[in-house]
């Protein structure tokens, strides 16, 4: 299988390029019969949308979706969706000067070393833009784990650079543009406005968790749930550390500690974060990303052309100073995924066990 | 593909439990015309045995390797190569007693939910036995690695418990039990006795780095080279974090100082671990891993049975108190069978490529 | 991997219905680098176009393709290439009266049992109209191998009805509208037009070759080229039997005559149709399909609706008498398709074999 | 995934050489919950089993399998099974003189061209030994969909040579060594002995039957289940052929004719085969296939050697001289394996359908 497909039943195939005509994927293995439309995916789409404040790109992309195929009078056929989304807002333009020059800390360097040759146009295939159809999606994904088992999906921001935010509610996250649980982000604002004047960004810390997840999602040996979890965050663009549960704070801890305590009423902690030997516990799924700063900057770096020879570079375009702020979503459709395909290869093996 | 099943390409099918008559793998797609013979997989299982130190489990298992199919005079046919331990210092009458009861921070109680039933015996199928195929499937991928590209694989603890552990030197390694970097190695000697004494365990980090890797490697969008590294790494027992380069302390960079400047000479630093959009850039590639502490402890814990009633769960058996500390080769070889897979499948899309 | 993907490494995912908005495929995997723009595939896409005689559907679809990601400045990147064709002629009222009826020899039962609902409109997901997007993909493969192999495909009807078809030349075939390898066609044109008065239909057989084909292509055990090949034919819409090189007729053979005999110059004969053992020998590759009458014809038929209750069912629509007719460029874009993802696998696994 | 490994969701992995220590599999996949036991699979063994009369290889192997993994307490895990199979009655060195010549009609070329190298032992890898393992599995998927949906799987020859071979009753089939379903069978003794005594070979047609098979399976556009079907049986060793209910006959059939009229007690004929649209209707699938003159004849044949160099082969060692007469255990497992894995896939997307 090639490597834009993802999931072995829920198989969602991406394509698309930042500056191309159009982005968008192909989800094959939806079991018939759910109610879909466009606005059940274009909802999801909003929140990860560009420009909607002044801390994310400008780049103005009403990011509609439109069904191909796949769904019958509202409901879904069985057969592959194919999701459509045509770029409207590119300025190519802005990426004239980089085209035979590599950004420091981008995918420039690497694409044009495998492939012999690269679309620069906007990060060309290795822009966050395509996140977009992963977050359509998941958003079918959530909506079946939804109706079936009453799964629910959420995520929020918890470190905005060196700034740990506090927990104190899931309610705050979709009232301010940065996905935090608090009520006063006034602290946020000031800290990103000062950060975009430095010509210079940061990263962010996301935590993501899923309630009302069945027991006994996973495939040991090797496609256990928090490997795959693991692998679809590490791959979401800028990320370079996942945790599952306790994560590296396990390294310190007791095994008297760490092990969940069982008691007829449940599990009385959660340090394994909801995942047990590879498997889904029922409880909680929790997991936290860490994301890097953008590398697309105003501030002058060294770099080398395509010839190897020094240049400077600096990252004019639209860019996130923090691609961890749009990231919630994205990390909230990831996770659906996830627990989408192991849901039916689960369903598959064990549809008769006890 | 099911679930026991790692890589595209290059292939490795792990199968057996812990007390059963034998575990094993098959790796399919293995490239003809490479000299093997079974020391050159036995050197990497006898670096994971367990016996070898006070501070591991006491098993006692020669992990004496036995390779089936797929060689020929000496050579790999390109057909699969198979590879059989026999199980022989099973002591299943010590597991009788938990049976029917759930270890915290187990997988009895996922896999009973799962699939209604389970083999008890030594963990069964969720053992850490079951890395040894791993380790034996690794050592042809890095042989194959090391011959092509000259890539080398090392890793070594950083952590143990909440001792943090100073880099000295990677020769120290080989030289202790530990896999520690460092010469003098009594602190550790001391902080595992007094844990033992305590009949409770710990957790460990892990640093896995892989050199001599060429650029190319990975496949954007989903099946990127960082994502498939960590989902092999999660997917190791008792990992619950995984980091790529500068992993969570990327959060609190500024993008000024995490985007690695290219020279004519070279990357400056490496901030990104090796790995750009997904894709490897000819840096060593540098992963960091929490591993938790083992549940398996003499101390008692609360939990339940299979019918639900409230019980206690003392572990006896043989274990290791910090399984981190056999950890190292394991991490190698994951590595080596994520990068054999991805240098395969760079091969036959980008054979060409300039 | 689901049901509409077709390839391991170049991989084909197939989207669309009949009379939905669009069909599409998206191709992953091929290699960067080639040139390629829509009119490379318009061609083969004209080649199987509806309305182009009078002896096939009179739907008029213009099939014109778009690409929409994966080709940068002219040539391929390596990245998804996704290929959409929008729906223009559907005339969905003529499918009214079959929604809720089955009709015989159709995909309407099984997929009504399979899913619990279905697309009635132009036979839904069913319809031969999806073929086209394998065609177009088909083309991109074929680009590739003749530019990398010179292999060269073709294909031809044999077998019209109970007509068996002389061959006469390849240069032929494109001329008629049957793809018939005779000169003069008259026989042909008068029999389909006594079948459609007849408001019946007929079958087909069809030969298709591959040639320039290198040897080693194929994976044993199971991957055989010959087993994909049969099973991307049988996968065809409406066919029913596939041979490879002497197909049927080797029953009755000695293996003192079948065996081709082996010289320095090359092979003697081509009884086994270019694949030894499962792996391509560098002969002609020959299939041979069977393709059965189409179900939808104007006589009544007997059937039961979805209540199970008797009913008669007559198919208006506009379909082809003979779907072997327009089954030559389709067969030749599934042999390429096998043959390109078979060709970047060896590569991948024997890039360096002797 | 690599070449060895059949299946989507019951994966088998097939491994080992003709004269190497041991052939096997391993099945991953398996649902949890089934007893099972070395003589559920021994059984389906035996009955391909060399040796069993005069008319088959006379190689003694006594086909004992050990089931080594994914069984606990008479009943699978839901872990893999890993089957072992002994090699017993190796006589390497009748195949001394063909190392370095290629058998006409064999993979020798082939393989030798691929992999650059090869095991030339009784044909190594592409020895139809190799189906063994594969009947072993079969054995499993047999017995769970039996216990699920009754179905039942047999198979008879229906011509040897050019002998057609007429059906008088399955009773007869497992009652003499040709699997032909008629009581007296000294006609094809006499035609055996005829055959070897002019130390030649001939081909066979085989039938295979599946029955009770539950309506729905199968996955449009490309896994269709006629497809899958026609793969695993053109993979099968000799294979040249294969159709779906009515076949090549179809070609002259009539749509009025072919297309299955359906009744409220079900379909009056069965042309397809039990398959529309590429899913399962209900009715019985029925599957024909051509098997080629085994190419190891005492004849000398015209051939080369690695060297490019001409050569005469004639090739001793212990033959099949109709390798289909064992081929009917085998094509029924082969059905089994197909029907298995997508009943799997079945429940896992239209589980909860209608």
């Amino acid at each position: 299988m090639s490597g834009s497909t993802l999931g072995t039943l829920f198989c969602v195939t991406n394509f698309g390029e930042s500056h191309g005509p159009a982005i968008g994927c192909v989800i094959d293995g939806c079991p018939p019969g759910m109610a879909l439309d466009a606005a059940d995916i274009q909802r999801d789409l909003d929140r990860r949308r560009p420009g909607t404040s002044r801390h994310v790109t400008q780049r103005n992309e009403p990011d509609a979706v439109e069904i191909l195929s796949g769904v019958y009078e509202g409901q879904t056929t069985g057969t592959p969706i194919a999701l459509l989304i045509r770029n409207q807002d590119q300025r190519s333009k802005d990426y004239g000067d980089i085209a035979l020059r590599f950004r420091p800390g981008h995918a420039d360097y690497t694409y044009w070393h495998k492939y012999g040759l690269r679309d620069p146009r906007g990060g060309g295939r290795s822009s966050a833009r395509l996140t977009a159809p992963t977050v359509a999606a998941g958003a079918v994904a959530r909506k079946w784990l939804r109706e079936q088992y009453g799964t629910q999906f959420r995520a929020c921001m918890t470190q905005l650079g060196e700034l740990e935010i506090p927990f104190e509610s899931w309610e705050h996250v979709p009232r301010n543009p940065f996905f935090v649980p608090v009520a006063d982000v006034q602290r946020y604002e000031d800290y990103m406005d000062a950060l975009r004047k430095a010509h210079d960004s940061c990263g962010a810390r996301i935590r993501v968790q899923a309630s009302g997840v069945p027991v006994g999602l996973g495939e040991p040996l090797y496609d256990k749930l928090d490997a795959d979890i693991a692998k679809v965050m590490m791959g979401l663009n800028a990320v370079k550390g996942v945790e599952i549960g306790a994560g590296f704070a396990s390294v310190a801890q007791r095994g008297s500690v760490h092990g969940d305590a069982i008691t007829p009423e449940g599990f009385e902690t959660n340090h394994a974060g909801g995942i047990l030997g590879g498997i889904s516990s029922g409880q909680d799924i929790e997991v936290s990303l860490a994301i890097k700063p953008t590398s697309s900057i105003l501030t002058p770096r060294p770099s080398i052309d395509i010839n190897g020879q020094p240049v400077e570079v600096v990252t004019k375009g639209r860019h996130d100073p923090c691609v961890g702020i749009r990231a919630a979503p994205i990390a909230e459709a990831l996770l659906a995924l996830v627990l989408m395909d192991h849901a039916l290869r689960n369903r598959a093996q064990c549809g008769d066990a006890r």
